[in-house]
């Protein structure tokens, strides 16, 4: 087991193969293309999050009447859970473009492990507060379309049909960065593997 | 940075060390303190998730009259969320206890990449679930705690304190294993970073 192993990392180095063949290995032994499709991947997560986050921030609607005990009127910051989400998704939209030269760093410099292990970590950080908020809201829109008989809470989407579908396209779209983002850790740890 | 590297890897094989400090070397340096860490870890969050699913599964309060309108009852089952959140919860907890022994072979064999990559998909899938019930739970504990004006979604706290308070504990316990899915995911990648 070790001896293949270590065998396997000398290899780009002390290789008598033509060097072209060569650093065909070394590209794809190295992680290079995880590299690459780990750039690609983040750059759809940023598409993602500042869709949801988007989405959200304008996600308002009034209806045209009014009575005196309801205020005919729905948008995102009457929600907390909705602000939440509204400020999760943009900050990590900032972060995915900040993790962007890290990335680069990682296809540049196929072996170095900080970059990787830098990403590893704040992809993880990103992931648990992406779904948190996707979820949190997703529980709400649920809530919204639904209600709940025993806490006597009441859908609103007969009311507010559009705000309702914003929103919900709004919490497909984190779920769809939350994903991005269990792509990126678990190529992170390949990566790492393969150096 | 590249012959620093592959020195480093073959260390525990061509040293001229002593044996014994050879071999702590070889632990330190293979991640096996990881490994042991890694497995205490898990240990902690089996306690977290079950005491959050045992929580949340014994949270139901009868009050002591009722009136035509209201069913004075509450219970985790009657909101959608909860009955997710103690699924999910369980699910983790057995995934948690069929994880210990990949995590024993980690300790064991700290050079196979296999199961620690095993672990690492595992792990990233688990915390994604976890959070996400921990959230959704949260978001509706916050609800029934504060209510919402705009969608007239009244706080149920009052009425059903003893409830409210468990199920609260139930969804702090539950972004206590949360925090160890994030600290093992880390750790999985650390520990193929140095293999």
């Amino acid at each position: 087991m070790m001896t293949s192993e270590s065998t396997a990392i000398d290899v780009p180095e002390s290789s008598s193969v033509p060097k072209r063949k060569a650093s065909l290995m070394a590209a794809s032994r190295d992680g290079k293309g995880i590299a690459i499709f780990d750039f690609i991947l983040r750059l759809g997560a940023i598409v993602c999050a500042l869709a949801a986050a988007a989405t959200m921030g304008t996600s308002d609607e009034d209806l045209p009447f009014f009575n005196q005990f309801f205020q005919f009127q729905a948008s995102y910051d009457d929600i907390p859970t909705f602000q939440f989400f509204l400020i999760a998704m943009a900050m990590i939209a900032g972060y995915l473009v900040l993790s962007l030269p890290f990335s680069i760093v990682s296809i540049v410099r196929p072996h170095a492990a900080g970059p990787r292990i830098v990403l590893l970590i704040f992809d993880t950080v990103a992931l648990a507060l992406n779904i948190s908020a996707a979820a949190a809201a997703a529980d709400v829109v649920y809530l919204a379309h639904n209600g709940n008989a025993t806490t006597n809470w009441f859908a609103i989407c007969q009311q507010f049909g559009d705000f309702c579908r914003k929103v919900s396209g709004a919490v497909v779209a984190s779920f769809a960065s939350s994903v991005v983002f269990m792509l990126l850790v678990v190529m992170s740890g390949l990566a790492l593997r393969r150096q």
